[in-house]
């Protein structure tokens, strides 16, 4: 019945950071419903075991560790992601938001750029899935390094599925995301009682999306906006939002490039900041307006 | 005119860690938009600038620090935060995933909890602040520490305010949110070109919301979920979610005690975990199914 109907997760282990140390997790069905409890490294991952029956991996295989590298500067790198990069033997990074997190990165490791040039992605993400493979099954532990977290418009999943299909083990490292800092850089929280008690997030790139469920939400956090912000200022107004709802845009979150401005969605629309944006967080809602502090607006 | 009203930051100065180490920001008017490029430490506020001419911060005051304590364990603290608590004076400090960050304070640091007991807040907001606003007035830097990020549902608006009005200098330092690790911690990422490209993060303590227009978006992150699991599900039902919607429920994210379910929309409401669920982050929406590896569901 459907109605009743769990799923079971096939992870049956977890793997320590180096690939070398595994522990085995305690896999026990609860009733009806799948749990498990992770033992430590909680967010690695093997292949299913379906799969693994059928081509068990390598004990020589090293394991992908896909790092959220946050905002940029090391000061936002989590301390998990600074110590993997101190020991990296090879790093497949993108386009970060500062250079710090390669500093860290020991005169030996190789470092292998996969990010955009002039907006456009230079190596197609195939490539890059096979990057990350072959570097894996040659042994080697890989960093697989982005901005932000991979939680959050990092396109792993391609990832996932080639290193899952390759018998590759790979662990998530979760890392600061803008989505979420960028606020608290420009000096507000993205939720508060009386403000905005829930916030939806999306990306700027896809203007086909339902505006008007975001608009019925208190506040929209927006990444990749800087081209078509006022579009999708455009959409809230269109769909019910007030002209004179606060928007803040931040450009650069968390570096020493950091930009800040608030405006209204009006504004946004009519008179957007000339600038390049990019990259930048807009978030559209008023609690933006916390971070003016004396609540003048 | 409202359409072209724009708003500029008071925001006039940012602050390094320690508070001791002050940079004026290039404060410049773009146009009719307001630009903050702040050098070094964004993220760190000063009193607004016309409350700074009534009453002008005193150079003794000792900054706070809201500092996002991450999942629990000190491996997803940032670099920022650890050196933080490394050097606390003092440390105000909520209930966390795991007591990880309490072990980086020096012995000589003075802890002071105001953490929920028996699930109550122990010690009121307004203590809260006041506690904060007072340390800071001792001329002592003070670190509060909060689980997850100070972007979410951390309550901290009520101490920017009191800080903001006894003119005590903060700063925002973000950490991880389970509100976007704890995916990654089940194997999954929250967005996924086909399956979902944007989400809603919402409190499971306010039932009277619009579920109408989170159903719309592909994913909802519900924190503090784990007593009102069943009613958030049959809403999303009733207002038009498919009964095999897919929901991954991950308590204590990233910590020892991790535990993961994976089941139906239908599932949950009809036979939902019996266990204690809090702290818990339960996600709807079929980008989940990637936390199953093998695309069985």
């Amino acid at each position: 019945m459907l109605g009743a109907r769990s799923f079971s997760s096939p992870i049956g282990s977890t793997i320590h950071p180096g690939g070398s140390n595994c522990t085995k997790g305690t896999a026990r069905t609860h009733r009806k419903h799948a749990l498990r409890r992770s033992q430590q490294a909680a967010g690695a991952h093997q292949l299913p075991s379906a799969q693994a029956a059928e081509s068990a991996p390598a004990p020589s295989k090293g394991t992908c560790f896909l790092v959220g590298g946050g905002l940029g500067p090391v000061d936002h790198l989590t301390v998990k992601a600074a110590k993997l990069l101190q020991s990296a033997e090879v790093c497949v990074y993108d386009d970060l938001g500062a250079q710090g997190p390669l500093e860290l990165l020991p005169p030996s490791c190789e470092r292998v750029y996969v990010g955009k040039r002039g907006g456009k992605q230079s190596i197609k993400q195939p490539d890059i899935d096979r990057i990350l493979v072959e570097l894996c099954s040659q042994g080697r532990n890989v960093i697989r390094l982005k901005g932000g977290c991979p939680s959050v418009f990092s396109r792993v999943s391609s990832e996932m599925t080639a290193l899952t299909a390759a018998g590759c083990p790979y662990e998530f490292v979760p890392g600061i995301s803008s989505a979420l800092a960028a606020p608290l850089m420009a000096g507000f929280p993205l939720t508060q009682a009386h403000i905005g008690t829930a916030f939806a997030v999306t990306s700027g790139h896809d203007l086909d999306q339902n505006w008007a469920a975001f608009a019925a939400i208190p506040t929209l956090v927006v990444l990749m906006a800087g081209r078509t912000l006022p579009q999708i200022g455009r959409k809230l107004l269109d769909v019910s939002w007030a002209p004179d709802t606060h928007v803040c845009i931040v450009r650069s979150a968390g570096t020493s490039e950091q930009q800040i401005w608030h405006m209204s969605l009006a504004s946004v629309i009519a008179d957007p900041p000339k600038e390049d944006l990019s990259p930048c967080i807009v978030v559209f809602g008023n609690v933006a307006r916390l971070g003016l502090h004396d609540g003048s607006v």
